[in-house]
């Protein structure tokens, strides 16, 4: 892919990932929703392509976000806990661990290609100063290192700040506000206006730029501006989303308007399913997918995936390739001419192939909670190793992440073994997961012989990293973050009392 | 809406209604169908206009098909039993009701405006001499009276008879071979001819037509010809949805060429939902929605809607009119510049304003199960007032219309009385009928106010028809059509013994 920038343009090719925060495969109208209010996603699906068949490498935000930034499997860069078995876990801000230095992260390798990269939104992969996402490669940074949770009262737990390159200038809920009860906030606005700024400045200085779009307003507590507030026949949630569409709107315009468009590759897609724990007012659609958020059924990790590139991927193409949000990491570098690492195993494909010559390439898709490969998807076939939802304790008490769904021995909520014995599912004929394939078919035992081997070489080579989300720490929540003197925020951190993180599902 | 064809055309525009039968809101690649294996009908939907909105009168062939051609409900035109309260009832070949006399069918008033009208496909309004098609206003049918069901052994119960206008030409099984083993079968393409010849012989002769191609493929048994059998991502249902797809291709193809599209108003739809109890091999998809055929949940009523009209609808339009498939009925009559019968209630709107000039219109949708209204939708809220699946005696033998699905007091297996305080859910925020509204809610009591007298007002006013769908009686099954004589395919029918017909859900 090397001179694939240089083939058209003096320079390579700008790259714009757009990463929704828990939105969901079904929220999109192209994707089905009914009330169909994403004309602007719709219209660059329509001038794109479109995958239906695309991944997150986890079910949580801040695993998901790590390997879309290394191409590499959460279990591989450190995104995981082995506190207990299969466990989701991610970066509160009690979290000890973050981005490991040894990785490398895209906007790190894009710098040799002369990349100007800048990060808007929610970074997640750790909010401590080692962390911080200047050190791993963005040049610019504008939001938050946590989920916008709160208001704290700034004694039990400070409110999370929000960063512009290397200091904060506020925190949300004080400087930032976001009215709870409303669903109120101008975040998704300033945003934007980052988006729009940082585009312009990159065009006038022609330098190429990777734009890490990474907006949350459609994770719980969900906001949006007043223009937008109340305008949606889907609630406060279908409120972002328009919002959010409107926003892709102007960015892909800005792109036309400055001609840059056909020098821009754009991504839009996901970090995980939606929430469905947060529904209906809160939480998205996972379309005819099961369950949601937190699990490994197709709800919880299948997202909405656009790739928009006027004049280089044709027009209102749908790819069926099965494809991972860690492929972003390898076809950036390809869009970029770099090659990828070659000192560790990269998951990621490069899927410019696929984008511009509709190749379609065999491969898994692995589905991880914490330490715990749960199952696998290989073509049509999903096989399902470990089920699990949650634990009865939390069912019981109103915990569910697949509401209105129940598919006797799959949703389970004790943790299941099927290791010799897989459910299988045809995602063709059956993608909501609710007829697994009887043992005795020859159907079932074809795929068993095919998928066990890969998943026997995907363990045999595996190479866990070093777990990052094992410790959490009072002490180092954001209580005294870089610039809090100038705005006189500082707050005084308890004593280090490290221990163990709880991480209940 | 007279002379709308007078306007632009010597006619008026000829009406093509594309019903399908047990094909799901989520069977098109346009509402999210994964696999997207539909490019004729996305294709439909991007030159014309989508509804994703759009009822069926009844979860069952029978009454929604009557409803369809009388523009009045089931309960009004007499497609419903009184034996138990609450049934799904049609019209296999015992049944000794059909389509009454009285009763103003389509093609009977389009006659009046000089339409040339055919059924292809399914009549499903009686099978006995007296509620013949050709008795009811059509001039030609090809297709058959009941469903594909079979084969039988001609002794306990015959197969069923095709027909060719006046006479059967054959059975299913016998003259018209489905392979149930393999699923093959030729009848789709059959109906595609017959539907092409007729439309070139109506052009060719310059009289304006009314084809009604109501084909059952994606019924089971779900049939594909050779050419489509095992080419779809979604087993043998997807076959049949691909060729029903390359058909429709065909269909609008034709119309392009003998340059009538703009002249001919094309509407495709379906009958009842997916049927899920067939699923996955021979059942479609209900997209996001509740249940399936059988039930008055969303996944039971909400069909895929496109309306096409080359230059008068415009293209790549969505209406989100609360549409009903008896709006085909008066927006047929209104095309051909005829007014609906006024000695009668007419349920269906004129949708001319809404296809032409983006109206909306606010109207009930009356979800009825037999003789009982199970609920009401008014804008976005929907009120249940009773809720049933079916008896636990059938679920527990494996009969579940909503597999993998369980709202808790909403998918009930006991017949749930709740006329006094409806269960109501906000479809916009809940398409999955998931999150009723709490009874303390303003939003609630504000929604019971405004359904309150909609309901009242309807029911008051209501004047049942008599009940075609309680008497059985295995003397009138199809042993001896018109024609049998000539081909040597009459049987003995056994002596009369009218009886109840058995509903179990
Ligand atoms: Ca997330
Ligand atoms: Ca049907």
């Amino acid at each position: 892919a090397a001179g694939l920038g240089a083939a058209g343009a003096p320079q390579p090719p700008n790259i714009l990932l757009l990463l929704m925060d828990d939105m969901g495969w079904g929220d999109l109208g192209i994707y089905g929703e009914p009330s169909r209010e994403t004309p602007n996603l719709d219209r660059m699906a329509a001038e794109g392509m479109l995958f239906p068949n695309f991944y997150s490498a986890n079910p949580l935000c801040s695993p998901s976000r790590a390997a879309l930034l290394t191409g590499r499997l959460p279990i591989r860069n450190g995104f995981y806990t082995t506190n207990r078995h299969a466990r989701n876990a991610y970066t509160p801000q009690e979290i000890v661990g973050g981005i490991p230095d040894q990785e490398h992260v895209l906007p790190e390798l894009l710098k040799e290609a002369g990349y100007v990269s800048k990060i808007v939104g929610k970074w997640h992969l750790g909010h401590r100063p080692r962390f911080h996402p200047l050190k791993h490669g963005f040049d610019e940074w504008f939001g938050s290192p946590n989920c916008h949770f709160g208001p704290y009262d700034n004694r039990a737990r400070p409110n999370i700040p929000v960063y512009r390159d290397w200091e904060m200038v506020g925190r949300y809920y004080e400087e930032f506000p976001i009215n709870l009860k409303t669903g109120e906030a101008n975040l998704t606005q300033v945003y934007l206006q980052e988006a729009l700024d940082f585009i312009k400045r990159q065009q006038a200085a022609q330098r190429p730029f990777f734009l890490y779009w990474a907006i949350d307003a459609t994770h719980a507590p969900v906001y949006a501006s007043r223009p937008f507030l109340g305008t949606s026949q889907r609630g406060r949630y279908g409120d972002a989303v328009r919002e959010i569409d409107n926003s892709v709107g102007k960015i892909l315009s800005l792109l036309q308007d400055l001609r840059i468009s056909e020098n821009t590759f754009v991504f839009f897609t996901s970090d995980n399913g939606a929430a469905l724990i947060s529904a209906p007012n809160q939480g998205g659609s996972n379309g005819p997918f099961l369950c949601g958020k937190q699990t490994t059924f197709e709800g919880g990790m299948r997202e909405p995936a656009i790739a928009w590139w006027p004049g280089r991927i044709p027009a209102g193409r749908v790819s069926h390739q099965l494809g991972s949000i860690m492929d972003l990491f390898t076809t950036s570098l390809s869009l970029a001419g770099l090659a990828p690492p070659s000192d560790r195993v990269i998951d990621g494909l490069d899927l410019l192939p696929v984008m511009l010559g509709g190749q379609l390439t065999d491969r898994p898709i692995f589905y991880y909670r914490g330490d715990t490969l749960m199952a696998v998807t290989l073509g049509q076939y999903k096989a399902h190793f470990w089920t699990w939802t949650n634990s009865w304790e939390e069912f019981r008490q109103g915990i569910d992440f697949c509401p209105g769904q129940n598919v006797s021995g799959v949703t389970t909520h004790t943790q299941e073994e099927h290791t010799k014995l897989p459910l299988i599912f045809h995602l063709g004929r059956d993608p909501g997961e609710r007829f697994p394939l009887s043992f005795a078919s020859t159907e079932y035992l074809d795929v068993l012989q095919r998928v066990t081997p890969v998943v026997q070489q995907h363990q045999k080579t595996l190479i866990p990293g070093q777990p990052q989300l094992n410790v959490c720490d009072r002490a180092v929540m954001n209580w005294a973050p870089p610039g809090c003197e100038k705005l006189g925020k500082c707050l005084t951190p308890p004593e280090s009392t490290p221990k163990k993180c709880s991480w209940p599902h």
